[in-house]
Formats: C-alpha cells, sequence, structure tokens
C-alpha cells in the first residue's frame, strides 16, 4: 500500500505551472510500491506519473533519475523523468522531493512462460549495454557490504538452522573474488511486478530505486531468480533457458561469468532473503512496509545450493 | 511518396549492432514525407522509425535531433531520437545521415473539431514554453529573407494579379517591425498531417524539419491556417478559438502580438504559397517531391487580407 503523503488538486495546479505538459485533468493516487508515494497524473498534453519521496535521500536521486533518463534516451522503455521549465528533473511538493516521469502503458503477468524470459533476458541485456555510456555511479544498496551488514543485524532473531545457512551463505560471499566480472549500472529488481506487458511486447521496465553499479550478473542473477521458477521457488529449466539465452545472444556471457553463475544465484537469493528478513524482524518506525514472507528466498536460497542450469547451454567461452 | 534509399536487412541488422535495442524484427518502408527516406522498425524490445536523410545538409540536422530531445525530455509527444552505445544521436546508414526515432502512437484526424483544435493549441503553446529553455539557435529556413529572395525567383512565372498580389504582401512584410514579438524555437509546419491522434489525445507531433527561431505568433498562424478552415480557405470561428484560447490559456498573448495577427496570418500563408510555387515553377531535378496546389494558399493569402478573428476573445492585454 501507498499514498502516504496527500497532494492536493490545488498544489499539483501551482506545480504543473513550472512545466510545458498543460493543465491537470485528473489525479489519483496508486496503491502498489512501498518507499513511495505515487500518482498518476493526467494533464491536457499527456500521462505521467508523480512520485514522492518518503524514505530516500534527495542527494542520491539525480543518479535515479539521470539514469532512467539516460535509458529511456537510448530507447528502452523506462519512465522518463520530466525536465520542468527551468530543465530540471527534482522538484518539491508538499515538503517532498518529487519528480513526474512518463506514464508507461501494459500490465504485469505474474504467470510467465518461456516467450516472456526471452523478452526479459533480451531487455536485461539491452539495459546494461545502455549503462555502459552512464557516467554517473552509484554503488548497489545491497551490494556484498550490505549484505555482510545486514547479516549481523538479523541473525540473532533466526533459529539455528537458518543462521547457518547464512553463516555459511556470507563466508562463501567474502571468500569469493568477483573482480573479474563485467560490472556495470544493474536494475538489482526486475521482478515481475516491475515489468508491464504490451501484449506480448514490453511496455515498460519500472522502479530503478534500487539501482546501483555492481557485477552483471548478479542481476542476471536476481531476474532468472525470480522469473524463472516455479512457486516453490525450483527453476523452471525451460524459461531459465529462454531468459539465458535471449540475453546471451546480446551481451555475451564470459567465460569468468559462466564459472560465477551458481554463487552468484545464491547471492541474489540471499539478498532478498535478508532484506525481507529485516522488514520483518527490524520493522522501522512509521514506516508501512508491505512484509513480504522471508521464508521464500531462504527456500530459493537452498535450492540454489543444489544443480542449476548452466549459464551458457552448449560450451561455456 | 518516399523510401528513395533502399536499407537491407543485413545493412540494418549490422546498424542496430551499436543500439541497445534487440535485434530487428520487420523492416517496412513508409510512403509518406517529401524529403526524407522513413522506414518503421520493429526490434525485439520495441518499435522505432528510422530515418535517412536525402537532402538536408549534415550540419543542419543536430539542431533538429536536438530539439525533439529537449522535448521529449519536458513530457511532449514528439518523436525522440534514439542514441547508439556510443551515445550519439546521428549515425550513417546506406551512405545517409540516419537517425532512429521513438514510433508514437496514433493516425491524423483531416476533419478536426474544436476539441481537436484547442488540444492543438495547448500542445504548440507547451512545444514554445519547453522551448524557451533550449540553448541552440538555428533560423526559421522559410523566414522572411526567404520569403523576400523566393518571391524573386517566382515572380516572373505568375500571372499579372499574382504578382501585384505578391509585391504587395512583400512590401507590407518588409515594412513591418516584428521585433517587439516573442521569439522562440517554432515547428514552422504544424499541419494536420503532423499531428497523430490516440483518440482524442495527441499521441505525436512529427516533422520537426522546418523547425527554426522566429516569432512565436508565426507558429500560431500557420497552425491555425490549416486547423481551423474550411476547405475553401475561410476561418471557421469555432475551431479558430479553440484554437487561439486554449494556446492563451498557457501562454497569454501579448499586446504586440495582438497587434500584428491580421499580417501575420498573411505572412504565414505566404510562407507556403511560396513555397509550393517554387516546387511547382523550380523543380529541383532528381527530386521526388509531391507537389501540393500553389492556389490554396494564394486563395488563403486572399482571404486573410479580409477581417480575421481577434487574437484574444475579450479585450487584449
Amino acid at each position: 500500500m501507498s499514498v502516504f503523503t496527500p497532494v492536493t488538486d490545488e498544489a499539483l495546479q501551482q506545480w504543473l505551472r513550472n512545466y510545458a505538459i498543460g493543465r491537470p485533468v485528473e489525479l489519483r493516487g496508486i496503491a502498489a510500491g512501498v518507499q513511495n508515494s505515487n500518482f498518476f497524473v493526467t494533464t491536457t498534453l499527456g500521462r505521467y506519473v508523480l512520485t514522492l519521496f518518503e524514505t530516500m535521500n534527495r542527494a542520491e536521486l539525480p543518479f535515479y533519475l539521470y539514469l532512467m533518463a539516460h535509458l529511456a534516451r537510448h530507447g528502452l522503455p523506462v519512465p522518463a523523468p520530466i525536465a520542468d521549465l527551468d530543465n530540471e528533473y527534482l522538484g518539491t511538493l508538499s515538503d517532498r522531493p518529487a519528480v513526474l516521469v512518463a506514464r508507461l502503458s501494459g500490465a504485469s503477468v505474474m504467470d510467465p512462460g518461456p516467450q516472456h524470459c526471452a523478452r526479459v533476458g533480451a531487455m536485461l541485456a539491452g539495459l546494461h549495454l545502455a549503462g555502459r555510456s552512464f557516467g554517473r555511479r552509484q554503488d548497489n544498496p545491497r551490494n556484498a557490504a550490505w549484505r555482510a551488514a545486514t547479516t549481523e543485524q538479523v541473525r540473532d532473531y533466526l533459529p539455528a538452522d537458518e543462521r547457518a545457512l547464512l553463516d555459511a551463505e556470507i563466508a562463501s560471499e567474502s571468500a569469493r573474488d568477483d573482480s573479474a566480472l563485467p560490472c556495470g549500472v544493474i536494475h538489482a529488481d526486475l521482478f515481475r511486478d516491475n515489468v508491464l506487458w504490451d501484449g506480448d511486447c514490453i511496455g515498460g521496465v519500472i522502479d530503478f530505486y534500487f539501482a546501483g553499479v555492481d557485477s552483471l550478473l548478479f542481476d542476471v542473477a536476481v531476474t532468472a531468480n525470480d522469473w524463472c521458477t516455479e512457486p516453490d521457488g525450483r527453476f523452471d529449466t525451460q524459461r531459465c533457458r529462454a531468459l539465458l539465452d535471449a540475453y546471451h545472444a546480446e551481451r555475451p556471457f564470459t567465460a569468468d561469468e559462466c564459472a560465477s553463475w551458481p554463487a552468484m544465484l545464491r547471492s541474489a537469493a540471499l539478498r532478498f532473503w535478508l532484506s525481507r528478513a529485516a522488514d520483518y524482524h527490524l520493522p522501522r518506525d512509521g514506516e508501512m512496509v508491505l512484509v513480504k514472507p522471508p521464508q521464500e528466498y531462504r527456500d530459493i536460497l537452498r535450492l540454489r545450493q543444489g544443480d542449476v542450469p548452466p549459464l551458457v547451454a552448449t560450451t561455456c567461452p
């Protein structure tokens, strides 16, 4: 549930005077998202989404906004931020940092088939390729350092078997050297609910507010763990193959990536187990966060300790 | 009719390797436009339009491409150029300067009502407002200097009565001082076929290749002369009022603009009479230009010598 901060029609009308997109026609809260207040805004000239940032630091927002603008410039269907008459993306509305972005068309598909996974794989590669020429840097906010720190915060709340699982994974991560893996800007949260489908085509990739710089393979692992799994967390080999092959056709995986794949799938599972465990055991005051069950990603982590489909179907490079 | 220069599937496939938008799925020539070769390009990741510039100077293209990018950044539905992996908009394909732009949705409405004219008026004002922060300058290529020069080229081909009409208008233009009128980037060719409608909303404003810096009122006059006229060239007062009032609500007209309105309507008519007369009497070798009848705008020019609806419905500022 979202829309924490109200926006009045009068405030919106006043705010839009510094934009070139006409007069407000409709303002409607969006009941989705867990970090920001979001609204559909229709004006005489178009359809937009208004976001008020509830918890994020104003200083880190330009990275996300310029990233979305950069990817949109490269022809990818991401919510391009709208510049105001002063050429600025970020403004202030209802005492919050606020931005208008383009409203994309389509709806999420929660039971994807191989054809969806192929499109998502190609799109993820497109995001990574376009991200190469993006000049700003900001670390993946849920990187290995965050995972180690968060483990310290939550481990005492967990039963012994989960603690052992966590400790083993953290030990494995810290012993690993990922420095040879291709690095760049990653979406880092490309779950099913962050892709909008317009028929069989992707009409939008949304929610870039976990993006950052990290191994590109981490992004592939996050995406595969969500898009290619059965309800019990097991991989669907056919969907997995479709996603990985489509990605590989756009940006061929390296030999180092092939070798790191099984471990990276576990790191990607760990990241979501940890954030959900932290949301569950350490709720922050005043935040209305939709707590998702941590067990789902604990189970996926356990499953990824077994066999996983290879990153590249034929011989690895 | 367009598509003068062919593009092979192989050439397109090779060219797209330097973009982040996936693999080509379809390439289809567009039978519209008179200056460039245009193609619909569908890839695994989206739908685009490819333009090869047949006659335009490469040096003047960045003005148009950065203008479209600027207006798109401000939330207006114009064809945003797509950057390649080197972050460049302009490339070379089949030995021509070439660009990919976003494909917009919608179709032209050739029999607009007042509700269409109101949207167009508001959109034109939006384009003018957003254009204020655009840093590049290039003169309107069909400005008063061009009109005077072209008159010299075509007047000897015309019958005596048309020559007299032309001479009188050029004399009137050169005696006029437009320096007090608000100036900026204008579309300069916002005819019915350059606006795409998605239901009652404008899904796209296209063809910016006559854009330049000139009086904003000239753009309003070009637009009104096309959108608000009956087949015989007479103004439809209701559509005219809808267009002008909607524009005025976004960017209020000045007193100088109110005073210059009747004369500016004649200048805007003159510009199209002249270009069509030049296309007709002075066809350029090797150019497949669809010659539109010059008489239409000669007649509009004559009609605009009579009464015209005022720029502002109530008292002028």
